[in-house]
């Protein structure tokens, strides 16, 4: 392919001709139009290198060759559907089923988290012959129908009044740092939201939760949170569905799945994957435990999915999980992400607009408040930041409810250099920044961005 | 990749294990394990070559090394996502837009088939305000949990009830072949049905309906069908929603898309694809008018597909276009399904078990009777003939409300030999069998088995 066909602007009438306007661009008002990419680095149609701190998806590094050799190997051999028998599936599927608990034994492949989630509801359901779902706060599960009413991120405004389980954010939530044992706390919440929907009639089929929430603003789920509320959950007849479709893969480091964060003694029932899994490439998993597919089984009704594990897509997973085993890339979340996080404690300590920090391995999330006090959240200041940083080359973006948490989940090849370039313009461009006005936020000095350059 | 891991039986023992039994193979019985193909030909673990009739999915042959070509190159420059500003998503859309109506003209990039028909459900409902869809019976479209109550295909016993506009089938259905205007008569059955809604209080946002339905048995839509439900839809307020997942890309020959085959003076007012599209990567679209687009655009949600649109896929697709028209593979679906429904024909007269042949380009159905007086379906006869086509290595499935419409989507390089040799197959497979019996249908003679074998 050649690297440009239209020149940009031509490329922007063209998309907003063609391509459904619901489908946004990021920093709409002066996009960026980006041709090729390697690692953690991506470049403009004038060869600009920007420094990518936000592609989970391109888990093991943009364009990496082992994937592309893998691909087209299979590629050129078979790909086909799961009516024919085929090794990759299976060896794909035992691979996955080596980073599991024992009890996560049986799988389904998809084509993208939302199908991932669609078919956890199904299964849910099916198994439970309960229908309602539980939810947090601020989740956001997937573009489908289905999926709406479980992610309220995104479908508030659409679906009118509903009851959520409060996020555990121990920063903004009702439980904070302070509370004696804020797992037990929110575990209660959901509790008491199940309670409230029985005296509805309601039944619950399962909880779904992010393993670290994502888009609610990259939080961390206190200690006990998950194994507590999994006991409510199932005591009310229903199953834990983890979503590690933003956090599985290693990116928290220490541990293959971030569910695992939470202790030995706690396992999901159903556990959905998506986005790293393929590093771009179309893929998405279900696993559960025999019992639930069993249940699925039973209904009698065929499951095909027409990609869904074809032998090429499988290739691919394989070539991932090597990836991540030959580079370390475990390893490295957890020294880099590390040392960003240090970084970034020590810039909170000079920037009062820095109210919190917090993540695992390579997930991170920096929060920007008007005061420390109050904690009101600092959006204009966040997105401010973000565009400021984009001129440094640097992408980045905003989430949480109120667009206030700076999020960190770049590829995993990002490196400790990439970490302190990210951390030196953090503190060039918060430096006078005391005020509430983003206005008032200097641009970086001219020496720093020749320092930029050189790194580049 | 190793062209073969494990030994056949492992690989069946880790797949029963392993991967949920709702996911089933073709010939359950005795599972075939095919571990490379090209063109329309596959190989299995011992080299032995299949004759494939059937995936369509691999629309311009198994492996087509354009496209391996396309997809290695791409995925070594960029894969990224649709917020990023990139050609290749423009390009395709623009060549997408030139093989439809002018009205037909804003894209939505998914990853499937279930993905497109679910987000064209979504634009139905935004567009029209209403929620209640108008199906045929027999019909699929697609796996989602917004999708199960609108296929009674496959879900008609989870769903208990509900009603279906009739298949308009001029072999089996209430209006046939000797109907002067079986068209009008099959569009008054929506329009009944429509009313009898109405009376209930529901309120129509939609017609699907795939252009040729497949799973319902390789039906032929009567002339004037569609332009007929579409002014009856329209005034009840909804949209015509044409499923071309598995028709369209020129299957038909005469046409791009199966849809036109109904005149110039239809148009629907929503397009999915999938299937052929990447021929076997998982990508699929939602094409739509302005209109409908521009009132999804306007409930103020984005709509993010993660991997939706990524240069990679939409390099693979174009790549498709390329190969179909460069090797003019819609006029050898005209040539080689105009051949092979020539022989069906000729075998009709032969064997009174052949009830009907239909079909237009490479999309042909062959449907068995018990006897040609009551059309009763030879369901046993069908899946004998399945099998028997396995054992001279012809891969071949049935479709239909009774399993008894041997059904040709074969890749669309299939050859007027490749036709020749199935029909020769069929021919001798079926001799003597003008008894009920499948046991009765006798063993193709060694000499015949001799003379495939010198074809392969």
């Amino acid at each position: 392919m050649a690297l440009e066909v239209f020149h940009k602007d031509e490329t922007l009438q063209m998309r907003r001709k063609l391509i459904g306007q619901s489908c946004r661009l990021f920093f709409s008002r002066d996009p960026v139009k980006i041709v090729r990419a390697r690692g953690q680095y991506l470049y403009d149609e004038n060869g600009m290198q920007y420094l990518d701190c936000i592609s989970n998806v391109q888990h093991v590094g943009h364009c990496h060759p082992s994937l592309t050799q893998a691909a087209a190997a299979q590629m050129d051999l078979l790909n086909s559907n799961t009516r024919f028998l085929h090794d990759n599936i299976v060896l794909y599927a035992d691979r996955l089923a080596a980073t599991l608990p024992k009890k996560l034994c049986v799988f389904y492949f998809v084509n993208s988290g939302s199908e991932a989630n669609d078919l956890a509801l199904r299964l849910a359901r099916q198994y439970t012959r309960h229908h309602d779902v539980v939810v947090l706060d601020h989740a956001y599960h997937g573009h489908l129908i289905s999926l709406i009413d479980i992610s309220p991120y995104k479908f508030r405004k659409l679906e009118g009044q509903k009851e959520w389980a409060p996020l555990p954010d121990t920063y903004h939530g009702i439980y904070r740092e302070d509370h004696p044992d804020p797992g037990q706390a929110y575990a209660d919440t959901v509790k008491s939201l199940i309670d409230e929907a029985h005296k509805k009639g309601c039944k619950i089929s399962s909880f779904f939760a992010e393993s670290l929430p994502s888009v609610g603003g990259q939080i961390i789920f206190p200690t006990g949170y998950c194994k507590r509320v999994a006991e409510y959950v199932r005591e009310a007849g229903g199953v834990y569905v983890a979503d590690e479709i933003q956090t599985g893969f290693g990116r928290v480091g220490s541990h293959f799945w971030a569910f695992q964060l939470q202790g030995e003694d706690f396992c999901p029932d159903i556990v959905t994957m998506g986005k790293p899994i393929g590093n771009g490439h179309p893929i998405a998993c279900v696993a559960t435990t025999e019992e639930i597919a069993a249940a699925f089984t039973a209904n009698g009704v065929e499951y095909f999915n027409t990609f869904g594990g074809n032998p090429v897509s499988c290739a691919i997973g394989l070539a991932v999980l090597d990836v991540i085993e030959k580079e370390d890339l475990r390893g490295n979340a957890v020294r880099v992400g590390g040392h960003l996080k240090q970084l970034l404690l020590q810039l909170q300590t000079k920037h009062p607009l820095i109210g919190d920090v917090r993540g695992v391995g390579l997930f991170i999330g920096m929060e920007l408040v008007k005061d420390r006090a109050s904690r009101k959240p600092a959006t204009e200041e966040a997105a401010h930041l973000v565009r400021r940083l984009k001129e440094e080359r640097i992408v980045m973006s905003t989430d949480g409810p109120w667009d206030s948490v700076i999020k960190f989940k770049p590829p995993m090849c990002f490196s400790i250099e990439d970490a302190e370039r990210v951390c030196t313009c953090i503190d060039q461009i918060l430096r006078g920044c005391y005020t509430s006005s983003p206005s008032s936020i200097p641009a970086v000095s001219a020496g720093l961005q020749g320092s930029i350059s050189r790194n580049t």
